[in-house]
């Protein structure tokens, strides 16, 4: 048994992993959150209180600290008897959060790629050009390390592993579909960071197809789908970071990941990326001011965790997984839905940081006891998925699977 | 007569107005620029140099002033020994620049409206929240100030008095149509500083008509125009300085400006004023930098004067004009056509500037030769329009005529 999580980070994702853990604070024990602005652990921990989210009468405290510094969050690690670190920061400091585990010991989880912010989309596996270079330092050192732990990347690669084992003999390809056909009532806006957004797509588009990396632009690969509840919508083939661990564990799969965007949304990101607006690279402006636009970008467009009061409809993300059974083709659509209105009201989030949030706090749950807690380092896949699919059933994200028998609930299969 | 000039500003319009004068320098003496980089200055000196551009031996020399500072104008004014100044600088430093002229006699030329940097589309009529507050001034001091004395403003004021002089006993109405129809090969640009151009679009569009000030919004009115050269064109009604004081000197015509976008431009600007990036207020970025968005989007987009050497195509500026002769309707419509390539082989400048430029450089050259040294302030339509239309067959921009008796030349009517 594991207990005494630490989350790293305090935006919209980590406001659901805030209020998810409280309502699990009997398994997880004392909790605690800490970000570089103190306050804004503080109103997560309010928003908390006003929910009456706690499930019984426990720790939830705030704390200030520069995760960009090892030292810093080890030492907080110990401070406070940290076993389960829940990093859902910057994806710039996954490494450093990641070492400070290594040193004392507690178990490691996150829900996004590490990412250096002077470089974009660097060459794939992108795994393989931070995180697995300490896989063989966590195993010696017994620490469970779980990679990539939201929905996309998360519960996505869970849905292909779940697809696999229990419908194919053999896997022909695993296309990953985001469709957010939700409704923010805004001009524009991002759904997460927008700089961690944008930086998805000004890169190459990597895929694994024919056993190979391919690249594409993005919006240069279209596809129509049509969803069970969203309906009919355009995804746009998208670099996605667990396309580069899938294609690690399924290399004889096509792996492919579809992102949905609107016409108004992809006018928008074309506009900026052409001007040089998207641009991670600073500009002097005339008056001999260095500016990154992107970060201005994000200063000019919505807080993100603005937009879930009045955020309506719903999201569909799932893994169309074909392959062959008994050498006989078979395809299958698993898949989870999830409502924006619903998120708000429980959690005080929009479905985007919803999805995103709670599957790592399923994973701290099955790491407290001991069910993911297997001392080494790890992508979802590599997990067993039906302990976390029987978890997220009774904890907000139930799995549905759709196939040639109908459209169902995973444990009716 | 008036000689040596001061040319104050050296971007594009000022590498126009110093080629031209170069080319006159046997009428107006001495030539000077100045700006608050010395550098630039010299550079266009330099270009003047290589194109042979002056007419006879003579002084063409570079200085450094900050033009905000009317000290500095004056002493540099004393200095030189300078009696006519043509401002194409930045349109924030009109006032300051003004007041040095009138301090010290020389004569005054501006081509575009003050603006203070940090108010965007001030109440009508714009000339009278500065300029005009400075007329009786310069009247006391003899001193001739020619205000909006460039293409547009500028040529079309002289354009509409032209053509209510000639064809008209009353006037109805008068629609002054700016088409680019050329094509600069960038994914967008602006064809002039964008900040300037920027700020003429995201404030209130005002119109005088029914004898009143009409506000509306920019893309708001659109009409579709089919001029001499340039054809078929849409263009939409926006707030220009000449309406505001065509609107003073004809108070029973409306009068409108037309300027042609393409539906390119039209969304880029769209996306960019929605976001927010169009804004002359300071916004702070999360890492806690003051950026004013408008000053980073001029720094992205091309420098206005790099288009010159690719640009193609033409531009169609003129006012269409109604009224009644002999109790019956007429209609005029007094332009000019200019061609972007022609311009950069002359002068090493795209279309727009060159439209720009060159009318000041008449207007010094009819006020070096006492025509248009009328020892006031004057906004373009109060002077004989035929000099200067004399002038600019000669010097460039020949105007023309397009009514029911056919299409020709001004002096051919």
């Amino acid at each position: 048994m594991k207990r005494n999580v630490l989350i790293i980070g305090a935006g919209g994702v980590a406001q659901v992993v805030a209020h998810k853990c409280a309502q699990n604070n009997d398994v997880l024990g004392d909790l605690h959150i800490a970000s570089r602005t103190v306050a804004k652990c503080e109103a997560i921990i309010e928003s908390v209180h006003e929910k009456s989210a706690m499930k019984q009468d426990g720790v939830f405290a705030a704390h200030a600290v520069d995760a960009m510094d090892s030292d810093a969050v080890e030492a907080l690690i110990n401070t406070l008897g940290t076993r389960i670190v829940i990093n859902v920061g910057s994806p710039f400091v996954n490494m450093s959060v990641l070492e400070a585990c290594i040193r004392t010991g507690a178990a490691y989880i996150d829900t996004a790629i590490h990412e250096d912010p002077a470089k974009i989309c660097e060459t794939p596996p992108w795994y393989g050009n931070y995180e697995w270079k300490r896989r063989a330092d966590c195993a010696q050192a017994g620490v469970t390390a779980i990679l990539g732990a939201g929905f996309d990347p998360g519960m996505v690669n869970a849905f292909a592993r779940y697809a696999v084992d229990t419908f194919m003999d053999d896997v022909k390809s695993i296309d990953i579909v985001d469709i957010n056909a939700g409704d923010h009532g805004k001009y524009f806006s991002t759904n997460f960071d927008p700089e961690i957004n944008f930086r998805e797509f000004t890169g190459t588009v990597y895929s694994w197809q024919d056993g190979a990396w391919q690249e594409n632009k993005m919006f240069e690969k279209r596809r129509e789908w049509d969803l069970p509840v969203v309906g009919k919508q355009t995804a746009y083939m998208s670099g996605h970071d667990e396309v580069h661990s899938l294609a690690a564990n399924y290399p004889q799969a096509d792996v492919r990941f579809w992102m949905g965007f609107g016409e108004h949304y992809i006018n928008v990101f074309t506009v900026l990326q052409n001007l040089g607006l998207l641009s991670e690279q600073p500009v002097l402006t005339a008056e001999g001011l260095e500016v990154v636009p992107l970060k201005l970008v994000k200063a000019v467009l919505p807080d993100p965790s603005t937009l879930a009061p009045n955020y309506t409809g719903k999201t569909c993300i799932g893994d169309l997984v074909k392959g062959t059974k008994d050498g006989k083709d078979v395809e299958v659509f698993v898949y989870n839905v999830a409502d924006h209105k619903d998120a708000y009201n429980e959690v005080g989030s929009q479905g985007i940081s919803y999805t995103a949030g709670v599957p790592p706090v399923a994973m701290a749950m099955l790491v407290a006891d001991g069910t993911y807690d297997l001392g080494t380092m790890l992508n979802v896949e590599e997990l067993d998925p039906k302990p976390l699919f029987t978890l997220l059933d009774k904890i907000g994200l139930p799995t549905r699977v759709k196939d040639h028998n109908g459209d169902r609930e995973w444990h009716k299969v």
